[in-house]
Parts: C-alpha cells; sequence; structure tokens
C-alpha cells in the first residue's frame, strides 16, 4: 500500500521551507502545516510581501545596502551624515547592528562577501572596485575596515590595507579586538584572550 | 536623525516571518536577508508555492486530514485499509506519525483541536458531529482514541468514551501509556513510572 503523505502542495511548500537557513525538516513541516491552518487568506498574504520584497529590494550602488531605489538608499542619502568617514562591512546585514551601537554615524560600504579561496571568492568577486571609486570621487579623510577577526575577515582586511596605501593622508583603523562586554574571562578562548592583552589600554 | 532601517518591503517580510511557528526575531531578519540575497526570482518562487499550497489544500471533510479535494483525501480513499476501524487523533498532523509507525492501517478522524476551556473551545467547537455521523452510516467496529496523554487530551478523550458508549458493540480502546521507546527510568517523570507500573504486561 502507498504511503500517505501530505498533498503536493503541501510537500512542495516544506520543500521550500526547507531551504530556508535555519529551517530544518521538522520545522519546515510544521511552519507549513501551521500556514495550511491560516487559511488561503493568510498565506496569500504571505506569498505577496515575499514577492514585493524581492521585486522591489535591490542592491544599493553606492554602499551594498537593500534598497527600493538602484543608487542612494536610507544611509546613502542620509542627511546629518559624518561625510569624511566610511566604514566597511562584509555583508549588508552587518550595517544595522553598526548603527544600532550609536558610536558611529559615517557613511557605509558592503564588500558582499570576503575573500575565502576555498569558496573560489577572490577581490575581484567583492564590490572593493566600487570602493576604491567612491574613495577617488568622494572627500574622506577616514576609513574603518570593521570585517569578522576570523582568519578570512583578516585577510581580507589585510589586503584591503595594503590596497588603501594608494591613498595618502586616509586615516585606516580597525575595529579593536578583546573582551566581549559582560563577558568573564573563564568563557573567553585564549585567542581572544591574547588580543585583549595585546590591545590593553592605559587607565 | 532618523535610524537607519531595511527598506519597508524587508520590514514588512520580516513581520511576516516572525509570525511563524518558532521563529523568533533574530531567525526572521535572517531568513528575510538570506531571501534578497537569492533574488527575486527565487523570492518569486516561494510566494508561488506558499500561495498554492493556501489555494489548494483543504480540509478534508471525511476526516479532516489535508486534502485538495473536499470530500475524500488520500486516507479516505485509500484501497486497501482496514475499513472496520477508525483512529481519533487531536490534529491532522498527528496522522503521519501513526502511518510511519506502520502498526495500524485503518481509517482515521482529526478532531482538529481538543477540549480546553482556558482556551474557550468546547466539545462544539471540535469535529465531533462529524465523528458521530461517520460511526452512524458507517460499518466500524473499533475505534482508538489517539490523543494527548496530558490533562487536556484526556478530558477529550474521557468525553469521546462517553459519547461513543450509544455505540453498542464498538471496541473503545486508547494508546497505551508508559516508558518511551529506548527511554531510561532516570529519565522518567513520576507520573510516567506509575503509569508504566499501573499497565505492566504479564511476559
Amino acid at each position: 500500500m502507498a504511503q500517505v503523505d501530505y498533498p503536493e502542495p503541501v510537500k512542495a511548500l516544506i520543500s521550500q521551507l526547507k531551504q530556508l537557513p535555519g529551517i530544518g525538516p521538522k520545522s519546515a513541516e510544521r511552519i507549513a502545516v501551521w500556514m495550511m491552518q491560516q487559511g488561503s487568506e493568510s498565506s496569500g498574504l504571505f506569498a505577496e510581501v515575499v514577492d514585493r520584497a524581492g521585486k522591489l529590494v535591490v542592491e544599493c550602488r553606492i554602499c551594498g545596502f537593500f534598497s527600493t531605489e538602484e543608487v542612494g538608499c536610507g544611509i546613502c542619502d542620509g542627511q546629518q551624515r559624518d561625510l569624511g568617514s566610511i566604514c566597511i562591512v562584509e555583508q549588508p546585514t552587518d550595517i544595522l547592528p553598526l548603527e544600532r551601537s550609536g558610536a558611529y554615524r559615517g557613511h557605509y560600504h558592503s564588500l558582499r562577501g570576503r575573500i575565502s579561496p576555498l569558496d573560489n571568492v577572490g577581490p575581484e568577486d567583492l564590490r572593493i572596485g566600487a570602493l576604491v571609486g567612491r574613495l577617488r570621487e568622494g572627500d574622506f579623510s577616514e576609513v574603518i575596515l570593521a570585517l569578522s577577526s576570523d582568519v578570512e575577515g583578516e585577510a581580507t582586511s589585510n589586503y584591503l590595507a595594503e590596497i588603501l596605501t594608494e591613498f595618502t593622508g586616509l586615516k585606516v583603523s580597525r575595529l579593536a579586538q578583546g573582551l566581549p562586554a559582560g563577558g568573564g574571562l573563564d568563557s573567553a578562548d585564549e585567542l581572544t584572550l591574547m588580543r585583549a592583552l595585546q590591545g590593553r589600554v592605559g587607565v
């Protein structure tokens, strides 16, 4: 006897949901069933919102953040920003956490990735050309490298630091490394402690 | 200065995703950003699958399982099923785990809920009328109550057992309670152990 299973449209939905990051087979099934129980109006609205976001949202050609305009997003168009400062991040999603910290109010530039030979990502795959263009045309005095502190992030930072020597008079810095806020010494790994020691500041 | 945030379509998508079961604000943001990075074709396909499932999938009027037909789903139409036996479950999602166990090949009836005074769910909100109708019209000899073993599930089982006394000659049983397969005594709670002792079987 054939094994009973969900109808085909539900199975197709489960297989789509399974592709989402952090959603396993069990969660996908639970979400699909929940959607079916909400009724067709609710899933129709959901579908519309997904479709609309996919169609309307593009990459800002200047900074690489999400935008509904091809040129000029909420950040690039922002008034009262520090025009002389640009902060380089790996992903557009790194921008909002920095904004929320309240410690920086300049411009951003998302590389949309980092150098990673294992994944076949080289400098030419990143938005480095766009960055150099912005630095040449704009009037920037400071660049902050806000990339990850892992091997690939550091390799990308080093590569960028090398490229940025072209711009004389440009102040280039990296984010500090050390203990995370609220983190005890017992939960810090050795490399973090080493960096915290190396970067110790006078009191 | 206004706080920078995602464009409106992305925020709308995040707020839709947050409503899904098991998806918190962080996961919703990660999934939304992932979708935007996949491009509009991918999110368009996703939207289509969600919409299609919502439109095509209905509740089988006979058993309450998911179906693309109003009357008769993959189970109700199934050949070679034990026609005399009907298994009552709370949710349509409880049907597939029972099917996968391979230990039952009869019909099912999903109540689409259970009696829960705290949530204002009474017997009249469940598919009990449809169940009584099936039992009157069909030729069933056995009913298995496969509801949860918590307070509300047991209250619903008791209510059903009372109603089913109307049908003389109908064999009514409940699922056994005891140690879960592979479960040690140290991980079982007291109530489970009490039930396992009460339900002990001769060897």
